[in-house]
């Protein structure tokens, strides 16, 4: 069988299952030492697949750093220490070192220290970031209570309108565009909900595949079934925009669209905190599925190995 | 500056220049989380450039976990857990499989645990491994005091004899082939020194480089003079069989062959212990550089970026 048959899904499954692994499953790794609970990710960004080499580098360096953040605080972590591993082609060294700014840049911003890594030459750029972080009570899928409300971190589909538009690759851009381009090149992992996971949600993980996707992940982690309004689904002005302009339709990329990195998240509906930009877009039920007004909501997210 | 000008070491300094780090140097990074010293690391298997998809699966697993313990084990650190971010085309899932049987036999054999990781869908297979140790204490490349003895803990060369031997693609080996095939296919990190290195070694790290360059980094990062001895460095009889065969001189493969694994640290001569395959090669002096009977000896082992 090939991968392409298998899936992303199904590969880890079959990989879970030779290391005979429970911990894996989650947007971290959650293990204990000496009474503190540390956290473990790692995410990569591949040219041509993730990014390509003629987007600024800083953003790239960025983003590399951000998507590991949004796993560690979507387990209710605080990002202490990175490790980059590289691949490069024989590139121009001016190249990297703007890609290492932006990871710098990222760094301070989430006050994590890249203590380490690894270079190596290879045929394409290649950034793998490990992170390591650490919580006072690890958030996982699992643990979505009945009666809990659905939250969700800020507005979704952004990313994927972005993406459309470098793609179109337009001699100029207008505002509106700009700012979804920057939501695709330079995510900002919601660090700001950190405490607010860590103290309230009874589960929790990132949007990185597409909500749809994602909900179904959490769903199946903490069976339960949730059920999700579309009209409380955030939608951004530049999103709106961007469909009307291009007659599309705001909730399928809210759907199915990736790297948000928006967090996905219940508790009680009464611990909604005013001063974060949190929504709520459904509620925890008995049962199992997600479910759009009513209607059963197919996973139409990203997988790594069907989708190409 | 293209990468290949500045070579791989030069690269790690700017990138180091940018990150302000005062950390990155050693072959792990140590940082303590509640009275504990944890190392941290990576290390990438990449395809055609570490491994050619022709080789067992199971050994690029093995390899790729035991380069990270070897890495562990050189600071003074147990393995405890590991990710493994895998890069994939669109392959066999039965050659994903094998590989994870491998990752599997060697974690158990080191007694560490893979917890999670992450896969993505490329061009070319490449495993990229982190790994998380605890150390009693921390042994870097820094320490090394006059008077030291200068060892290592077996036989060097064997993994470039058995990677030539590799290449030539012959039908059938003899066995001293085989072993040095298998040395360079199946390399098994010293995790037997864990104890000594922790307990005495002033200053350690694995030769994975080769004995020239990775001496002259423990050289500078010591500030000290090594003074080596030809005579004294282990040679495996499968190397010098293999030599006698080919014409070739086993010093310049113990010298400037990578990927062997052994370990190179220093501590006073007496603490040498005889329950270990450990060697004294040589004593640490005032000055810098490394001698090699009596004669300035230049790094000429592994650059990713000059090499090739």
């Amino acid at each position: 069988m090939r991968l392409s048959e298998i899936g992303e899904f199904g590969l880890i499954e079959r990989l879970r299952a030779i290391l005979e692994s429970q911990v894996i499953g989650d947007d971290t790794a959650p293990i204990k030492i000496k009474e503190a609970t540390l956290l473990l990710t790692c995410d990569v960004l591949l040219q041509d697949r993730h990014f390509k080499l003629n987007y600024p580098p800083s953003t790239i360096g960025w983003k590399a750093i951000s998507v590991n953040v949004s796993d560690i605080v979507a387990n209710g972590g605080n990002p202490l220490y990175a490790l980059i591993s590289l691949v490069l082609p024989d590139m121009d060294l001016s190249y990297v070192e703007e890609v290492y700014v932006g990871i710098k840049k990222a760094s301070q911003f989430y006050s994590c220290e890249v203590v380490g890594g690894n270079v190596s030459k290879g045929e394409k750029l290649c950034i793998d970031v490990f992170m390591l972080g650490q919580a006072e009570r690890f958030v996982g899928r699992k643990g979505a209570r009945e009666g809990d409300g659905v939250f969700v971190s800020g507005a979704l589909g952004d990313s994927k309108a972005g993406l459309e538009l470098l793609l179109m690759e337009k001699k100029s851009y207008e505002d509106f565009e700009l700012k979804l381009i920057e939501k695709h090149l330079r995510p900002t992992a919601r660090i700001d909900f950190l405490k607010h996971i860590s103290k309230y949600a009874t589960a929790s993980m990132d949007i990185s595949d597409g909500l749809s996707s994602d909900a179904d992940q959490l769903s199946k982690a903490s069976d339960v079934r949730l059920s999700l309004l579309s009209e409380k689904i955030p939608i951004s002005k530049e999103l709106a925009t961007f469909c009307k302009k291009h007659g599309k339709k705001p909730i399928e990329y809210a759907l199915s669209g990736g790297e948000d990195y928006q967090l996905l998240f219940t508790h009680p509906p009464d611990r909604l905190n005013p001063f974060l930009s949190m929504v709520q877009i459904g509620i925890v039920e008995k049962g199992e599925g997600v479910f759009l007004d009513g209607r059963p909501l197919e996973p139409t997210g990203f997988d790594h190995f069907r989708m190409i």
